[in-house]
C-alpha cells in the first residue's frame, strides 16, 4: 500500500469486527472491542485504533488472551464491586465493569468497580464517555505494562496509567472528556517523533542508562518515561503520585496485579498481561436538577475558553474539544489509514483468510 | 518575636482553638478547625497552618464567614449527597461533609458527597486522611481563588484547585498520602521563594502581561500560575484537565460557585468566598479482605521505593512518606512557628485579648 486509506467508520468496523470473530471472539464480544477501536480512531487517537489491531490479534493468536471469559463478579456491594476479568480481551472486560458501574450509579448515585484479571482496554475515555447517554459522569482508569520512572528512580515501574473523566456539556457540543497518560506523553508520541525523524523535548523521557534524552530511538529501547512534571522542581512527583494511585486501586484494590508484575503485555518474554482497571459513574441528577447542571457547565466552559486568550495560541480549548472536531471530520471525509498500518493490516488480512471482509473496506473508501 | 518558636502540638491547638472561640465559633467546630490547622503544621504544609491564622481571623471578623452555619444536606440518595455549608468555615463543612461520606462508604461500600456555599478549607489532605482509620480510601477535593490560567490562556480562571487521595498501608509505616494542587506549584511556593530573596524556575508562572516570569515578586502580583505540566510540549492540557475537572465537580456539581465567581475570598474586593467541594469515600473491605489489600500495598510501596534508585537522588518516597517523617520529628521537637508569623499571632492575640493562651502557648515551648 502506497497511499492513505479513507475508511468509512461503518467498514472499518464491519472489518474489525470480522477479525474478531475469526479469532474466535463470540460476535456480540467482537462488535465491544470493534466500538472501542473505530471510537479511537475517529477521535484521532490512532494509537488505540486499527494501527493496534496486529498486537490484540497477535495476543489473541498466542493463545495469551482468552476469547470466551467467565466474567464474574466476585465481591459485591449497593455500590462497589469487584470484577474478575478471566483474562478476557480489555474492552469486552471494561465494558462489562462499566455497565455495572453504571447500572448500580442510576440507582444509587454513585458506584465505582474495581477489575482484575483483564487486558490492555485502549481509549480510556472511550469507557468515561459511556456515562454520558444517561447523564451521569464516567471516571476509568488503568495500570499497565511498567514504563514510567518514579521521582527520583531509574527503574520503569509504573505503566502510564491513563485517567479518563468525561463529563457532559450543552447539547449539540462536545462533552468535557479528560483522557490522560499520568506519565508526560504515551509511548505513541515518541514513536510518531521517531518516523518522523525527529527529537523529542528534554522532560519526556530517559534512556537506558537512566540519563534524559532527547532522541525517541532511546527513549522507545529503554522504556523508561518521566511522570506528569518531569523533574523535581516542576512537580514531577504530582504525576508520580497519580500514577501510582491508579496502580493501587486498578491492581492492589482489585485483587490484581501492579508494578512489575504487569511486564507480561509488552515486556521481553510475552505472557498473560492481567491488567486491572476503575470505572466508575457518579449521577448527576443526584445532585441537583439535571438542566441546572447543564446549564451552568456551559457557562463555565464557554467562559473559560472565550476569555483571556494568549497571542500566540489560536484558541483556548476544553479537554475533548479537539477530539469531538476530530470525530466531525472523519466522519465526512473517512478514517486516514496511512500506508505502513495498511501493509500491516493486509497481512492480518492474509493470515486469516479474510480478504473478503479487506476488499469490503476498500469498495467503501472515500 | 526575634527567635523561631517550638510548639507544642497539644498546646498549639488550644491557643488556636481558644482564637477561633473567641470569633463565636462554637467549641466543638473550633476544635475541628484546630485539627485541620494543627494538622497542616505537623505535616510541615505550613501554609495551610497557623501561619494561615489572619487570614481566617480577619474573614471571620468582616463578617464574610458564618461561624454558625445551618449545614444541610439539600439532595441525598443511598451513596451520594449534596450539601450547603451556610457560608461556614471551611473545616467545619468539609468535616461534616467527610463524615457523611465515611458513613454511607461504610455501608454501602462507595460515597461521593458534593459542597456548596463553604470556604477555604486548607490541608485537603487532612479531610482524605480521615478515611484511614477506618480502613477506607479518602479523597477531596476544592476548587478556590481564580490563579491559574488555561493553556494557551492568559487569564486566571481557576484556582489551584487540590486533589488528596488517602490510601490505608502497612502498620507501622506512612500511609499513602497523595496531596496536590493541580498547578506546578501552589502560591506557598512562591511566597517562600521571595522571603528568600531566590528566583522561581521557569514553568511556574507569568507576570500581569501574561509572559513567563521567574521573579517570585512579579508572579505573586499577577496571580496567573501555569497548569502542571507548565508548557504545551510537557503537556501542561493535563494539569489544566484536572484542574477544570475538579472546578466542575466541586463548583458546577454542587451547584455552588465556579470560576471566576470565587474571587470574593482574595480578589481584589474581599467578599463572600462560596468555595466548593467533594469528600468521597471507597470502602476497601468492599473489594476484598482488608489484611490481604494491607498486605499487597506493602509489597508495592516497599518494591517501588526500594528499587532502581538514581545515583542524584538520596531515596525514593511514595506520596505522604515526607510528610510522615516530619510529623514524626515535629512530635518530638516541636512544631516551628517563625519569627515573622508570630509577630502577627500576637497581633491577633492583643485585638482578641487572648494574652493568657498565647502565654499557655509560650510556657510549652520546647
Amino acid at each position: 500500500m502506497e497511499e492513505t486509506l479513507y475508511a468509512r467508520p461503518g467498514r472499518l468496523h464491519y472489518f474489525v469486527r470480522e477479525v474478531f470473530k475469526r479469532l474466535r471472539i463470540p460476535p456480540k464480544d467482537a462488535t465491544k472491542i470493534a466500538d472501542m477501536m473505530v471510537a479511537a480512531d475517529l477521535a484521532g487517537v490512532e494509537s488505540e485504533g486499527v494501527a493496534r489491531l496486529p498486537f490484540h490479534s497477535e495476543r489473541l493468536s498466542a493463545g495469551l488472551v482468552n476469547p470466551t471469559p467467565n466474567i464474574k463478579v466476585v465481591h459485591q456491594s449497593i455500590a462497589a464491586a469487584t470484577i474478575d476479568g478471566d483474562n478476557g480481551s480489555g474492552p469486552v472486560v471494561a465494558t462489562a465493569a462499566m455497565e455495572l458501574a453504571l447500572n448500580k450509579a442510576n440507582k444509587h448515585g454513585v458506584a465505582l468497580i474495581a477489575v482484575r484479571h483483564s487486558n490492555d482496554f485502549g481509549m480510556a475515555g472511550y469507557y468515561a464517555r459511556k456515562a454520558l447517554e444517561q447523564h451521569m459522569i464516567g471516571i476509568a482508569m488503568s495500570n499497565g505494562t511498567p514504563m514510567v520512572v518514579p521521582l527520583g528512580g531509574q527503574e520503569a515501574m509504573l505503566g502510564t496509567n491513563p485517567l479518563a473523566v468525561a463529563i457532559p456539556a450543552a447539547e449539540n457540543k462536545s462533552p468535557f472528556v479528560l483522557d490522560m497518560s499520568t506519565s508526560v506523553v504515551s509511548r505513541s508520541k515518541m514513536v510518531a517523533a521517531q518516523k518522523r525523524k525527529e527529537t523529542i523535548p528534554e522532560g519526556w523521557a530517559l534512556d537506558s542508562q537512566g540519563r534524559p534524552t532527547t532522541d525517541p530511538r532511546q527513549a522507545l529501547e529503554a522504556l523508561r518515561f518521566l511522570p506528569l512534571g518531569s523533574r523535581l522542581e516542576t512537580a514531577a512527583h504530582k504525576g508520580y503520585g497519580l500514577g501510582l494511585a491508579i496502580d493501587i486501586l486498578c491492581g492492589v484494590l482489585s485483587g490484581g496485579h501492579f508494578g512489575q508484575e504487569l511486564s507480561g503485555a509488552e515486556g521481553p518474554r510475552p505472557g498473560v498481561a492481567r491488567n486491572g482497571h476503575v470505572l466508575a459513574a457518579i449521577k448527576i441528577s443526584a445532585y441537583g436538577p439535571w438542566v441546572q447542571f447543564r446549564n451552568r457547565i456551559d457557562v463555565l466552559l464557554r467562559t473559560i475558553t472565550a476569555r483571556g486568550r494568549s497571542k500566540d495560541s489560536p484558541s483556548i480549548y476544553y479537554p475533548g474539544e479537539p477530539e469531538w472536531e476530530t470525530e466531525q471530520e472523519r466522519r465526512a471525509t473517512g478514517i486516514p489509514i496511512p500506508p505502513d498500518v495498511c501493509t500491516r493490516l493486509v497481512g492480518i488480512t492474509r493470515h486469516l483468510d479474510l480478504n473478503d471482509a479487506w476488499e469490503h473496506l476498500l469498495e467503501g473508501k472515500k
